[in-house]
């Protein structure tokens, strides 16, 4: 059924976004990359695309702003969420050996996040690039002979590479949660086993207690928050904007009560879709 | 007074985070470069500098998780806080001219942050690179005719540079908070113009309205948050640490009452510290 689904992502070929894209929509999902996380947007909303992938959180480094602004801007629908592990292999071209491996090309991130393994290994020189699956395009268009890259296992894949050494990442709890799009009104995807989430968006006046009464109408329904975030409105000292998750469907009695809740306090507020929960 | 303090920073010599140094500590800051996050604190907390300089939230990219565990596990003090704007400024070698410039390097991100400037300038070619400041430390190494970086405008000075076009981002409500860290004990620094702000982590039992229970604390106390954030608790589905901050003095009365009666609600509780409120 989800043969030839076309879905954008923002990086090279063999990103962990594709990764995502694959764990998402199944083996045979078409990938269109993009440089930009707007252009990710824009190719689903003008019909370019069937659907999205796009990261909006990480456990080491936080809510992706630019992801939720996109998501208010564009009118798209959120229809599921994964999380992707963030597994560093260590790839290079065919016929290179791990005795051989003298340079590893990694983007700073990656490299920073394998010190137990360089630890271990004194005789690799660590080299900063701008991409991790970008370094194994490069070490796959150039050969060098004593030279590796740390990228996805979906990289060394997608480029024809071969990995010398898996998981060589120091921390296993490094994981990405990724949201797959939808145009509004596309078939909806069917109940998991955990239950539903949904996603909204909302400001408050600016008045002392805001957030306080805001969040007694999930509180006093017994409806579990599963995220609350602030982030200061642009231009509006004191003002807030928060994203929030809960535990429902969004079209449920007492969730569609919640929010009518939710509406008379806040000043603004946008659901951003209802998904079967994963993890 | 603040002469020769020593501060760490995280990145080249030149990055945004010697810019929020010098906002911190005055030009005459002695500035220590790290290559890693938790060098930065472990400088400090072995006393082999007097300050550490760290970014905790972009208004692009969310909060820096990282830095967050880094201040649970060191047990360092917030004693300043201060918002850098993301300037890019594209920068080249003594003698070459804008006219020349046919290549531009700089990391992904900052390229992608000056789209308009490129759109307007067709025969620059984008190459990415692994850091900003450290693009043009590299074309003052290698010298190239046709070739421009782009960066803080501290890092053309750093490197001995000179800047070719000022400014040249698109968005200019691109800001990084940056906190400033002392070891316990240090000298408080004065009282500024706008009050105090405390940060502080706690966890809540995995119960329905915990959250809306702790934050009852500063409701009911008239106390205004200034930010509120989630993450999910590492191996414990269902829990929850959350940062907060809150305006007002962890030792003043009312904030002292507060906090005591958070205690009693969470689990765990921890003042990461109280410093002057910026902007």
């Amino acid at each position: 059924m989800k043969k030839g689904v076309r879905a954008a992502f923002q990086g090279e070929l063999g990103a962990f976004s594709q990764v995502a894209a694959r764990q998402l929509l199944g083996e045979r999902v078409k990938v269109v990359p993009c440089t930009r996380f707007d252009l990710v947007f824009q190719h689903l909303a003008n019909r370019e695309v069937d659907a999205a992938v796009v990261p909006i959180e990480n456990t080491l480094h936080g809510s992706i702003h630019e992801n939720y602004d996109h998501l208010l801007e564009f009118g798209l629908e959120i229809v599921a969420e994964t999380q992707v592990r963030i597994v560093h292999n260590l790839i290079a071209a065919p016929g290179v050996k791990f005795g051989d491996v003298r340079r590893v090309y990694s983007h700073p991130v990656a490299l920073n996040q394998c010190l137990k393994f360089f630890a271990a290994h004194k005789e690799l020189e660590r080299t900063p690039y701008y991409d991790t699956a970008g370094s194994v395009k490069m070490i796959m268009e150039q050969l060098p002979k004593d030279a590796a890259a740390i990228a996805s296992s979906i990289a060394s894949e997608q480029y024809g590479a071969h990995i010398l050494r898996k998981a060589i990442e120091d921390d296993s709890q490094n994981f990405t949660r990724f949201f797959l799009l939808r145009r509004h009104g596309s078939k909806p995807e069917p109940a998991g086993k955990l239950g539903w989430k949904t996603s909204l968006v909302f400001t408050t006046p600016n008045k002392p207690g805001s957030l306080f009464k805001a969040l007694s109408v999930f509180a006093l329904r017994d409806l579990n928050l599963a995220k609350i975030e602030s982030r200061p409105l642009r231009g509006k000292p004191y003002e807030y904007l928060y994203y929030l998750d809960f535990l429902g469907k969004a079209t449920d009695p007492v969730p569609q009560k919640a929010l009518a809740h939710l509406e008379e306090l806040a000043d603004m507020m946008k659901i951003l879709g209802s998904y079967p929960r994963s993890v």
